[in-house]
């Protein structure tokens, strides 16, 4: 079952990400609890993250944990400590989704679009818009 | 792609989970943004919440709010404040996920299945074996 944000195609949940301090140890716990299989393995300097994509059952839960202190997910981890970080949705354009939430009052922390993982274009929603929920639009 | 826990069947990513103050008024904004239909209402007096799904795309998004202060949920609330709450996996065997799990090492909250939400039992993975995160393994 697809949805849509207006004429943009919304696929579902593409992946959930969860931001910890030993990405190493981090997958080898899920890949010894639920059996997940290594999907990617990425670094992403402009985010400042080594990532990680798992596969568990058809879903997708990705891994990340800051390449330095100061970067986005260096002061979640001191702020709050390992867990949930944001939750992806997958859409068929990624600059149409991006417009359609804007016009909807969506705080958008990316105005425009940039470089994700596995070379698709991503745009992240402040989660002050989503009740304490940092969503991030990933393109097909 | 189906995945496994041992002989269990993982099958995915059941919901993503979202613990806000305001139910209605989180209903309201993902309906707004992303065209969420509401899949299901229910109050579960066990976990003390109100709940909703809501699909997005062909996922499935939880909010949940509390029905008292003295509650997981409240007491996560008035700790962290709004945002992700737990990761939900859902497998064809509920009971044999639970002994697999602990098996491997998991730190069970529920040593045995316990009704979730749409009548399917449900059981909870302390967030000290999965790197903070709160998981809920949900029954077909």
């Amino acid at each position: 079952m697809e949805g849509t944000i207006g004429a943009v195609q919304l696929v579902g949940v593409h992946h959930v990400a969860l931001a910890v301090e030993d990405l190493d140890a981090a997958v080898a716990t899920y890949r010894t609890l639920f059996d997940a299989e290594i999907e990617l393995e990425e670094r992403n300097e402009e985010q400042g993250v080594d990532a990680v994509y798992l596969r568990v059952g058809d879903g997708r839960v990705e891994l990340v944990s800051p390449l330095e202190e100061d970067t986005p997910v260096g002061r979640f981890l001191a702020k709050r400590g390992e867990g949930m970080h944001h939750v992806a949705f997958e859409v068929d354009d990624v600059d149409g989704a991006v417009g359609e939430l804007a016009s909807r009052g969506a705080q958008m922390i990316d105005d425009e679009p940039r470089p994700g993982l596995a070379g698709k274009r991503v745009a992240f929603v402040h989660p002050e818009s989503l009740s304490g929920v940092l969503a991030e639009i990933v393109g097909a």
